[in-house]
């Protein structure tokens, strides 16, 4: 019988979890804080992230690493970004020589600049030809609630992209694959950087086509950048670059939206990341990918405002403008 | 002094008549039927499109088209696509030599498969090199309310796009420019397709994920046939690509997208068509594209359930999961 742990009980880990579950998988959540798990198993539900939907019975929750990890066929880590590297070092001991890992955390490691299949694979290099990275339109409400939606799953060895799929793909889940590991990861991490200039936009009382314009020269250049990194242009035209990028700010529920939203409002940074539960993942991902423009010489001018005002203080009412009223032009120039 | 006549006083073509009146622009919007345009000068506000918007005084509105046409430094059609060659017909006897053309329609007509420019050209071969269409993520509401958005303007002879431009462009509407008449032109109409089978998505209650991985999806399929058709794929990742299909499918005012979603709740096509003053334009388009796809031996799965949808009485709930539910497979396959 396959068996699946899950590192990590946020919102989108306690979603995968449910999907597995419900399809027949013997599926583990590890916590690790010893009361959130036993609360969890207690109430059988994720009050926090996705209060009343019901854990299925073949659902556990531990706070004990070895249980979460040992003789798994598939291990899902979706962990907050910054904190994959320590939490691989935790489980390392455990981890039995077939366990595919799934890394579906979004996001990339600022102190190392490496995507989260990077840190994975230096981590635990005999794992190496075992990893897949998980990506897509998937706001975890929708997908806990059993509505409709696809993804993507990559790797550089075409059969752990198969292994995985078959895993985890359901009747509302739709899993496809790639080898594309580098346009998947970046995909998903870098759209959380348009996401917030999206929610400026929304704070600013801007609108649709604003936003419209804003995610595409956004995924403009994520796309650069991605490609310059080694990326396929083609995945950002998929389900893990526009797809993944148009889902989460088409929701006024992404936290990244949000965060651009109440800094649009006026909200300073530090009080608006103390007010949350969850980790907005696109402030990280801002410095991280400017770091990486540098290093691949690629223009990033929305990522480059936006960390003038989360991290110099700049007016968003005075940055956003700015970035629509550059001279008109041609509208591919700079592209080959 | 520049002028501008407007051709077609429909929700789009007030907007940019307004756009290019408080810029300054000596602006006349021409509607053939005497007791609307009448209704309009002395009301000063289009009511049935665009209530509650004040008409600046150097707006004038008449049912005369020499008045509408003559002495014109540019004329934009903003007619419905299927009625643009017999208002080219009625119009051409008062048309200066100088007189630029862009074409703000966003369709293809149904008889001859062909686009707008092409129309214009067939119809007024003497204007040939004065020829430009304009697309882009535009609701006219959010425009006409001056929130800012951007658009482009595309034609073969790239000083015509510069002049149409400098006319069209302001502080809240940027213009940028491109040589890609037939992606544009493509992009606008195609778009309307895919926001009809968002708008199933919505009536099917499915969410933000599914509609964003549909959006997906279509704007690969959608780009394939333009490619084929002789487009540059880089046109379909921009405004007049996935920036209007951003838009048109984020707006419940769409009215491709309100189409789609009363299908999906059980109304039938005829009844909708008859319940709406303003023409969903994609109903004609998924015919033309389909022929276009035939045509250019490209794959459009979208399309083609779509208009078994409307025209062969197929039941939305069983052909949005049928899209949705094909054996998974690499996200990329198809693809060069």
């Amino acid at each position: 019988m396959v068996a699946v742990g899950v590192i990590g009980s946020g919102a989108w880990g306690t979603t995968l979890a449910l999907l597995l579950a419900r399809k027949g998988i013997s599926t583990t959540i590890w916590d690790h804080r010893v009361e959130r798990a036993l609360e969890m198993q207690r109430t059988r539900e994720n009050s926090v992230f996705l209060p009343n939907i019901r854990f299925p019975d073949n659902l556990s929750i531990t706070s004990d690493i070895a249980e979460a990890v040992q003789a798994k066929d598939l291990l899902l880590l979706v962990t907050p970004s910054q904190k994959l590297r320590e939490n691989l070092r935790l489980l390392a001991p455990y981890l039995a020589p077939e366990t595919l890992l799934v890394s579906a955390s979004k996001g990339i490691e600022i102190t190392s600049l490496q995507r989260m299949t990077e840190v994975i694979a230096e981590e635990l290099p005999d794992w190496r030809e075992r990893i897949a990275a998980l990506s897509g339109p998937n706001l975890s409400r929708e997908v806990a609630e059993g509505k409709p939606t696809a993804a993507v799953v990559a790797s550089d060895v075409p059969e752990v992209a198969i292994q995985a799929r078959t895993i985890i793909t359901c009747s509302t889940f739709r899993v496809y694959t790639s080898n594309d590991v580098i346009g998947v990861e970046l995909g998903g991490a870098l759209k959380n950087i348009i996401a917030i200039a999206a929610g400026f936009n929304v704070g600013l009382g801007y609108g649709e086509n604003a936003k419209a314009a804003i995610i595409t020269r956004g995924l403009a250049e994520i796309s650069r950048l991605g490609v310059a990194a080694g990326a396929n242009a083609l995945t950002f035209a998929g389900l893990a670059g526009i797809g993944d990028l148009i889902a989460t700010c088409a929701s006024p529920l992404s936290r990244n939206q949000q965060l651009g939203r109440r800094l649009a409002e006026g909200e300073k940074l530090n009080d608006i990341l103390q007010s949350t539960h969850s980790v907005a993942e696109g402030v990280s991902t801002t410095q991280a990918a400017l770091k990486l423009a540098a290093r691949y010489q690629v223009e990033m001018p929305i990522a480059r405002q936006l960390s003038l005002i989360l991290f110099e203080g700049l007016d968003p009412h005075k940055a956003v403008p700015e970035l629509m009223m550059r001279d008109p032009k041609g509208e591919l120039e700079g592209f080959a």
